[in-house]
Order: C-alpha cells, then structure tokens, then sequence
C-alpha cells in the first residue's frame, strides 16, 4: 500500500526542531519525501504500523501534527504532481 | 471524493509570500485546512478540474510544488490522525 504522512512539528524550541528531524529521519527510512513534510511510503500492513508507532511516539501531541493517509494498493492515478521536485535537503542522503 | 492538496511554495521572495497566501485562500473556498500547507476538498468532479486549473495557475512551476491525492469517496476509514489541531492562521475565516 501507499502511505501518505503528512505532518506539522512545531519548531518553536529546540527540542521541536529536534522532533522534526526525527520525524524526517524515520520517514526517510520507509519512504520518500515528495515535500518538506509530505513523505510517500510503499509499505506492507506490518511496517505501516511500525511507523505509525514509531512517529507517534516521536511526536508531542500537544503541539505537533500527524496524519496518515492510505491510499491502498492502486495508488498511481491518484497522484498528481505539478512543479518542481523540491531540493529536499536531509542530513542524509535519502534512501531508495 | 476527497481531493488533499500539499504544497510547497517557496516564500523567499515576496512574489513567494503572496503566491503562498492565494493558495492558501483558494483552497479554503473548497475545503478545510488540516495542517499548514495540506488542505481537505471534498469535492466532485467539476469542483476538482476547476481548482486544480486555478492551483496551477497560481504556483511558479520552477520554484514551487503542488500535489494531488484522489481519495475516492470511501475516504474515512484512510484517514488518521494524531496530535494537535494546529491552529491554522487564515486572513479569512475558516469556511465550513
């Protein structure tokens, strides 16, 4: 399936920017980021609810926000995409 | 059907800033913010052709990215989220 996470983290304090990278760090690891906070993971049910598990913990749910959208197993036509591919840039190189 | 709409729009200039703020404004007349660059459309199939025209229209292909996930109509069991309702600063009041 496809598993869209789009996500807010507050970055007001460090520690938010802390959460926010790694947010990103543990994306990164299931998927591609298609925006700054917008990741596209091809993932079977058991690794989409490893992630979900492992965001929700990264998180503060007072102040961040999370959402997972499942676009199933036929998910080509569902997707548009106009512009450019934004230079996303993460400490590491991103993993394919 | 349920039309999410994320985007990415590169504010370092002021032409940036601006382009950011009629996105944002014209996806509010279809839907409803659910984190700071995704937007919510429930919408059929004229609505979706008219605001994705308008979107492109808007957004500077070379520096900024607009995407678009179909949902379909059975969207409620694809959808989680978790953590805040980020309090989304529009000029214009939420539309509901």
């Amino acid at each position: 399936m496809l598993l869209l996470i789009t996500y807010d983290v507050n970055t007001e304090t460090s520690a938010g920017k802390s959460r926010l990278r790694k947010v990103a760090k543990q994306c990164v690891n299931y998927g591609i980021r298609v925006q700054n906070s917008v990741f596209e993971c091809v993932v079977d049910a058991t690794q989409a609810h490893e992630l979900k598990f492992k965001l929700k913990e990264l998180i503060d749910t007072e102040k961040d926000s999370l959402r997972f959208y499942n676009l199933g197993d036929k998910y080509s036509n569902r997707i548009e995409h106009y512009g450019a591919k934004s230079a996303i840039k993460v400490e590491e190189p991103l993993i394919f």
